[in-house]
């Protein structure tokens, strides 16, 4: 006979990049799995080794990378990682990216930019990627980046279930912090049961490009516990301001809640001082102690990971994960 | 000598599909230049055939295609004259799309849908279309589902300055008729010199998905002649229900303003019966008599189209077409 | 332990098109499988909107598509379709097109024309397409526009089983009706066990390109019953030609035998009024009631497609599907 | 300035390969150019060394090779060259195969076939050749193999002028030797003012695939000075046979007229003693002295691809080469 | 239900180039298969056919090919079958080419030159290959010109277990033949159980390029018995001039060993009149009878492979073959 | 008339990357032409931003990015303003890497290790540069890596041409500082007149893997001023040591000489304590004050980097800049 024939089996295994290992070791715990030991070092010139300690022949690899501070470094190390998956015959490469670099470099704002957007999904094919999950896009159109199948999970069920929880009974508005998000914040106020909504209106000189003269809320928030809403949080300035407006506008008091915590400095101080009574976050980038203040709580995406991850291997619909 | 030297020169040629030729006519007459002929018909089972009467040879090539109805049949004919170009030795193919097809499946909705309009630019690359021109894309994104250089125009400053211009001394107010689009009002806002901006807001019933239950004006309307504006109109559902609710929160007056002209049925209807005053469009899309009304004010892309394919073609830069 | 392990199983599910979803339903009940559920429709301006009701993750996936008219409208759809499926994470995607479009522009007949068929196999496979089954080519070259695995299907063992049934005793000839298919008459003379062949001449005037000055049968078709057969039938006007020819060359019996009915308007009428006793065809196209006339015989094309797309799942010879 | 800029000029450089020189060198003296000098050579063990003697930066390349026997080695040189025109930068490659190898292996004739032809414009295209110049493809959809421009030259008219004028006068029939050539004879009849054609039918036993029982003359050539046309006289079995089935079938005279001579053994043996009193080929193929015979005549092609290359430098139109 | 399911399986199956069918055959019965059956001839004029004899649908195919002389035609051989697996459907193609050709122009070693290693992978890789294994690279950076997975299988422990167990006792020492593979010696110098090395080093005439004005020793050799160790021996020149050189500085013995047996006129002869006492190689080269010579050993590398192949069928790890 | 002619003409630009503007500085003045100014900066959480303030649009585009520390940041923003040009239509991009970052991973030194060089590579690629400038690659082979054009300079004639001039009259030998580079040695041997070699042999434990137990001189470097010669210097403990061993086995002098100054830390301390006369390095890299020590000498790499950036631009040959 000319063929030898065996039943086909498939495994899951799980990598984690250096950035973040805490969140891909608490999906692991979800999975009931471990992460693929590794060595994984920066040469003294900066350049980045990674060596898998197992045979991930024929697995079907999900890689997380959770690329807070240095970015760029995080971003090269998944690109490597990703290389030597491929090199070493992983079956299929699923790159789990909980917060997508350079999202908001999505188009060009003006002539002579880059899409670095499309770019970072661009490297991530090539290096050998074939999947990408990832969790509240800045702009859902990036999806249409990937030249291949997108798990795009959203934070907000996991954010909103908490809110509606701890601030039963309140007069709640949702508010969006500038005119970009508006329709994200009719999202919310869907999911909070039909709350009103409102928005910041920057008003810019149209002589000073980019410059803004004045703000206004538009909608009313008078009374209410208004919840700030925005796919990130990096300085705080704007969603910081939005707080102060929105007080100042009337609201009885201001929630904050955001997916990715980015939290570079001062944004740590400024929430804090922003007149927030709760600032809600989740986990998809590590949040250091430096960079914790009283108002803070973080929700943890894991299961959510843990759970797309599941469904990816065993070919069940990640569809249903959104309708929670 | 092993060599053959002959200095080197560069010709554009434009090309016109089926959709819209007055559009391309008229973009020749402002270049000086005539739109190459060709040969182009249906077969009798709908195959269509085109073949240029000119040599294209090395030239610049500038194919304008204007996707009205039937739309899939000039997206397929727009595959396959740059076909033909790329075979018949373009040096270089722009295909200009002053509407962009699929633009509003621009991210997947719901699971197992399609990104049609990264399909889109996929099978423009394809067929062999290196760079891609286009007008007031649905979403900005959209740039960067194209792997090529995209000259993004923009009809806004035609539209504002005719608006700005003919509305001189009314008191205005920018409208989005939904929450999606708050941030073009905004931009509007800007370019009528610091106008307040309002949105409808759909508020849905969180049992009965895609459901609305109400439409709220928020943001002050009152007295003001209010443009509501948008980047298409297709039936006209949507925009015809703002006009009323906006008339109905006090404005005194409705203008409606948008750069693509989609008017399926029955749009010129429920905009002639809207109550607006004025609804100004620009002829990115072919506007046959039978879609138009009295209140329809139809302004011409083809100077700015001529421009832009002016300076691709001499190296200058388009950028600077943005900031008239 | 890093790694999670499970047998691995495969789904078979089948995919259909709005052009012919009867066929797609015939071909699922001999695989004793349903046509997954899905929504598509057309926007007011002719997009098309698909979407798949259950998940297809991880499934080997089938799509039937009868491209008859609107030519192109199904052939984008197939595109936006693919795209859905590729996003939604099939593990393979083959695309059955029991006619394959534009496959009569296979070459350029003269300068500056498009090779649309092959666009056509890049357009598929830029989509997500990995592999192609159809039904007797227009030409065989076709094959090879595809880049990746191509089940080309025979109907001929279909056509003449049915014929050598029906006619048998009878005095068989084989008429090309022009000198381009004179190999398939051929073909079809030596499985009807060494029947003589004869084709029509067309002269063409050098003076006068592409003017046909007249025609001649060449070979012997006196007091035969001849067997006009072609690849396709579209406007039906050169095999209908064909037809008077050989009853004019004395044949006793004309039955014209051809795998695609295209059949563009006045091929009904053309066929009807020819004189061939019979016409066979088979349902590789939809074939509307408004287009059958008399004489019209369909055979289905369902149980072959069935058993090949069977053999294909079930990694078994399609080879031997066409030694019938 | 941030700029330098200077008048940009092009020129033309010839290659040719190790397969036939001379044609290189007569294509060369016809443009007024030199063959670029180059050390090619094989090491021991058979892998060819190419390098060029002189800077290729930026020019416009056009690299003939003539792929004869030994043709795996001359195709895999080919390839090698191209290899090295890519990466010293030439500007474009423009790879001249006056006979296109593999060409006869255009599909799968049965299953589990490669499809060689496909397999080759594959290969030049990921060397690096942008486009293809070649001599009548055994079949015309061969151009569609190839992902981007193809100029398919005709030698059909230099073949007829000479036949034309040499046989002035005679009583002229066109013959295909077998049932998959007689559209060709069909167009050599037209060119030669409307002479009948016929063709060599052979038929198949059912139950014994492949081999053919019989052979019989279809048309009309008694007492006519018979032309037996084909693209290419491999060994010569065919053709010879045919031949002598004209001569049989009462041919006053048989002409052999062909493209591309391979001309492997033993045809010339063969066709010095088919009957046939003169064979006409070009030479595409470099034909050695030990393969000419005495009735042999061969008509220089280089004359039409020095017009068609110095067309293609100059972006003039080689479609005008076709009507002659 | 809309899906059929079936338990996965997966089948390895062996294909054999004509290079040398009696490795692969080898290789087979390690792995108790055999070599699937095919038809694979040289038409006339040198083109390749290839044809297998059964279905290789949804199968993991190893496809061994040894490419000695005639080597581009072995390698067009390779490309051929490689095209016809994908177009059969094979599931994955691994090319297991023991002698990687062309490996030794794997860089410019000054303008204008090609880089035919690279090209070699580029062009498997479009033919369709998704994996290669191959044994002892001329240099390891070669791994890096495919994309994809590459086993790079090693000889040495082979080699240098032979030679531990026949020279025991005997004073070792490890000699490169030049100035470029001292690396190597450095790791046989370390399996042998830390060995001192040498190396013979050239010096050149600055004022004539690639002119070797002398040789010398470097390293102590002196009554040592000498193992001069390379990757290849082509046509044995350098090879036995340095086995001159080693005797003549002193060596008491000397042993030539080398992964591949390229052996190119006059190698055998050469060889055999070299001094040394014995020339190891393996068999990743068919080495014919005329090339073998008294003082010839032949290890076999079939083992190696098909415990390789195995491992990657079955997705066991690769890297612990090389640590025997 | 149905096309607009032009004269063509061409201009090069010229852009800087952050990571060391001074050398761009140097090479523009040289080419006397101004670095294109842009905005160039990070956003708070390490994302970069990049914007050329001048139309790019048809220019040939040089691009230099010096990938000192922080490498992997520099390394993002090349591909990052490699996406910008490529967007605002650069006809040609050609990436100038005086330093090839990740050089030393080409080859997977064990399994299920990346080969970041490759990476690299393809990285730029997908970004979209069409050519690559670099010098003195780790490897030669590395230049395969990339799939275009790549010019590859030596510094090596700037280094002997200083050290013949400096250390004129010294008896010289030249030393690899292990068994990898010693062809690198025998190359400035030749340059240096036929100086004798030698290398340090480093003794494995065959037991232990990877860890030396001995090192050795092998080759005579009594009496001599010893040139110490690598590619790069990185820790410089490599290097360093070798210096010691060189001056222990009875060298007169030490002179180390590298092209790349990587330098990290403590390589300062360890070159100045080596023992070392003299350290000359390149300026491929910025070094830093804090990096430069007594011994120190650097010579400038812009005036060959212009020099090649110029020839390219003007389609000369960069051949020739090799054979100063």
């Amino acid at each position: 006979m000319s063929a030898i024939s065996i039943t086909n089996s498939k495994s899951l295994m799980l990598f984690s990049g250096r950035a973040f290992p805490e969140l891909a070791d608490e999906v692991a715990r979800f999975l009931d799995v471990e992460v693929t030991p590794q060595d994984a070092y920066d040469f003294a010139n900066g350049e980045i080794f990674v060596r898998f300690k197992e045979s991930v022949r024929g697995t079907d690899a999900f890689l997380i990378q959770s690329c807070g501070p240095p970015l760029n470094t995080w971003m090269m190390e998944t690109l490597i990682m990703i290389d030597a998956l491929k090199r070493a015959s992983a079956k299929r490469i699923t790159v789990v990216l909980p917060f997508y670099p350079y999202a908001r470099q999505d188009k060009k704002h003006r002539g002579r930019e880059p899409i670095s957007a499309r770019l970072v999904s661009d490297l991530l094919k090539t290096a050998g990627a074939q999947r990408l999950m990832t969790v509240d896009l800045h702009t859902d159109q990036i999806q249409g980046f990937f030249d291949g199948p997108v798990d795009h999970l959203f934070a907000q069920p996991l954010l909103t279930r908490y809110i509606a929880d701890k601030y039963i009974g309140d007069d709640l508005a949702v508010v969006s912090p500038d005119s970009g998000r508006v329709r994200t914040a009719e999202r919310w106020a869907d999911r909070l049961g039909g709350a009103p909504i409102a928005f910041i209106h920057k008003t810019r000189d149209p002589n000073k490009p980019n410059q803004v003269v004045a703000n206004r809320v538009v909608g009313d928030v008078s009374g209410r516990t208004c919840i700030v809403v925005d796919d990130m949080i990096d300085t705080g300035g704007t969603i910081s301001k939005a707080v102060g407006q929105v007080l100042d506008a009337g609201a009885s008091k201001v929630v904050v809640a955001a997916t990715h915590g980015v939290l570079s400095d001062p944004a740590a101080e400024r929430l804090a001082a922003s007149g927030a009574c709760e600032v809600v976050l989740t986990n998809t980038l590590a949040i250091p102690p430096a960079h914790r203040f009283e108002q803070l709580t973080v929700l943890s995406i894991a299961p959510l990971l843990a759970q797309a991850i599941h469904e990816v291997f065993e070919d069940g619909s990640v569809t249903k994960l959104f309708d929670a």
